[in-house]
């Protein structure tokens, strides 16, 4: 890696572009001296968002890019059909060696695809999983596969397993992350086909630390640094995690606000809840990375407003210092028979 | 139906057996008039918690059985060794039609086991699903399948639709309940393979309101009566709920604790806070129906106290009165064909 790590961003993805996205490119650059940041998208929007601010204009390329890919357009098509998006050329940025990491909060269909057919895998990667960090009660947890592969193999969870160990040890400082598999029950002959079939695989991986199964009750309680499952479970753990947790708000709300009592009683508690509720954003690690490509691709939230485009950055950044795509290169160099 | 519905109750099952059991029993009587119970299990036992209380001796019958089916026993064997256990026994009084339903908060694989082989299944039923109600912003969703049969086939899931839909049509009064599939996307492409093979036979369902796609957020929100899944998806969805809403509760105690001035503001909104907890408590609906079997079979968490036991001897006596088993057996004597 060079001196400096150079991230491209997306200027154009998500509901919030251009304006958020550029406003979460400045906070990254106020935070990590380190950093450049090629922000790619139609130039006359980007650099009025840009006007808006001071930066040091050495720390910022803007990229022009013509076109944009929509949320809803079929991804292959997109991907293959809109060669100078904003996203597309991000691709192709961290393709051809000129930026280490990207960035989008643009369509997720489109990110998937264009990371394994543009990007491409660290060779001995099958399929590269969508690995967003959950918080956790008193941590976080890395759950993989979260969206990239419906209908995956074992053979493809193992190397999950392998993967998010090897992140999780870099991005956190873990020596040896405890790595579960979701399942129905504690028990090893609990789960269905793929679970069982996957479960003695991941017993048999020695560059893991395998605890066996976690219930998803337990995974809120930090009982696995690592939780493989396949994608179609990982979305719903993740979507879950999001919709309970904003339902209960919403009516926790809606309880402090019916009283004049229970009014004071929120305006009393409300800087420790804060604090509480801060934990549990599930934006504060950035977004979700495709791991196991050639670079680090990270897709944050559709909706993201400016902090979620900086902690992506922030991770992208950490991600490039800490080499930790090597790690994982190395992982498959020594084991490609798995 | 009789005049009087007699529910079957496993004394010896779950962890706070048999007190909380009995007490539970004690509950439902006072609450439902036209209820009678079979309490089975180790009669001395069974009798010494009763005789804490006062109780019409006409209205409950104990029905001695020597032994008790562990949480950890392999079910089938249990099943099948254990004839006099007080699950068993009670199996056999649903079947024997001298009990309209029965309760336990004992070993789940047993009572799978149990229902499918002693109960038996309502003709044209190929897989009877788990189906817990949860609790959502506005209401409560009924949710099928949730533990009874992994990997699950398309035709499986479509039964599942109109087994749900006749319970909710009764049990809640929705004359046309919403029916949702649970995917990691509204499309229609989305999706697995079994999702993507099951949607085209829900949209030629007649007899259910289909919907279309569910994803796991919205859920929460109410965004169908009826959600069908595979057992495995079922199970993770049932348990995020419990493990998000209870690592979230945990954390806001914490909170409102940390400091004199938020505990001040936890008194204060706790009225308010403690109505709106009730609605998401899982267990104010009763327990699990294993529905399709010819008899109600309900489930309740093995953790239970004595409000989940009455509320599920509640939830018998509501789908007893309101001969919801012919509901269902109408439906799959008219097209037994899928």
């Amino acid at each position: 890696m060079a001196d400096k790590v150079n991230i491209a961003v997306d200027a154009m993805g998500g509901d919030n572009a251009p304006a958020e996205v550029v406003k979460g490119c400045i906070e990254a650059l106020e935070q990590a001296p380190g950093l450049k940041i090629s922000l790619v998208g139609i130039e006359d929007k980007v650099r009025a968002e840009l006007s808006k601010y001071t930066y040091d204009p050495d720390r910022i390329e803007v990229i022009h890019a013509s076109e944009v890919i929509e949320m809803a357009e079929p991804p292959v098509m997109a991907v293959r059909t809109k060669k100078d998006s904003s996203l597309v050329r991000c691709m192709y940025l961290v393709k051809e060696g000129k930026c280490d990491a990207l960035v989008t909060a643009g369509s997720t269909g489109a990110f998937l695809v264009g990371g394994q057919i543009i990007v491409g895998r660290i060779k001995g990667v099958e399929r590269p999983p969508l690995a967003p960090f959950i918080p956790t009660l008193n941590g976080r947890c890395l759950l993989l596969d979260c969206g990239a592969n419906v209908d995956a193999r074992p053979s493809q969870l193992v190397q999950f397993a392998k993967i998010g160990s090897a992140y999780v040890r870099k991005a956190c400082g873990i020596d040896n992350p405890r790595v579960g598999i979701v399942n129905i029950g504690a028990e090893e002959e609990k789960g269905n086909a793929l679970v069982k079939e996957t479960f003695p695989l991941l017993k048999a991986t020695p560059e893991i630390n395998f605890i066996g199964s976690v219930e998803a009750r337990d995974i809120p309680y930090g009982a696995a640094d690592v939780v493989v499952c396949e994608a179609f479970v990982g979305n719903v753990i993740l979507k879950m995690y999001e919709g309970v947790g904003t339902a209960l708000m919403k009516s926790m709300k809606e309880a402090f606000m019916s009283s004049t009592k229970s009014k004071i009683g929120a305006l009393l508690a409300k800087p420790a809840l804060k604090k509480t509720l801060k934990q549990y954003d599930t934006n504060r690690y950035g977004g979700a990375p495709l791991l196991g490509c050639n670079g680090l691709l990270v897709k944050t939230h559709g909706s993201s407003k400016s902090a979620p485009i900086c902690n992506s950055i922030l991770q992208c950044k950490l991600f490039a210092d800490q080499n930790i795509n090597n790690d994982i290169k190395e992982m498959f160099s020594i084991s490609s028979d798995i």
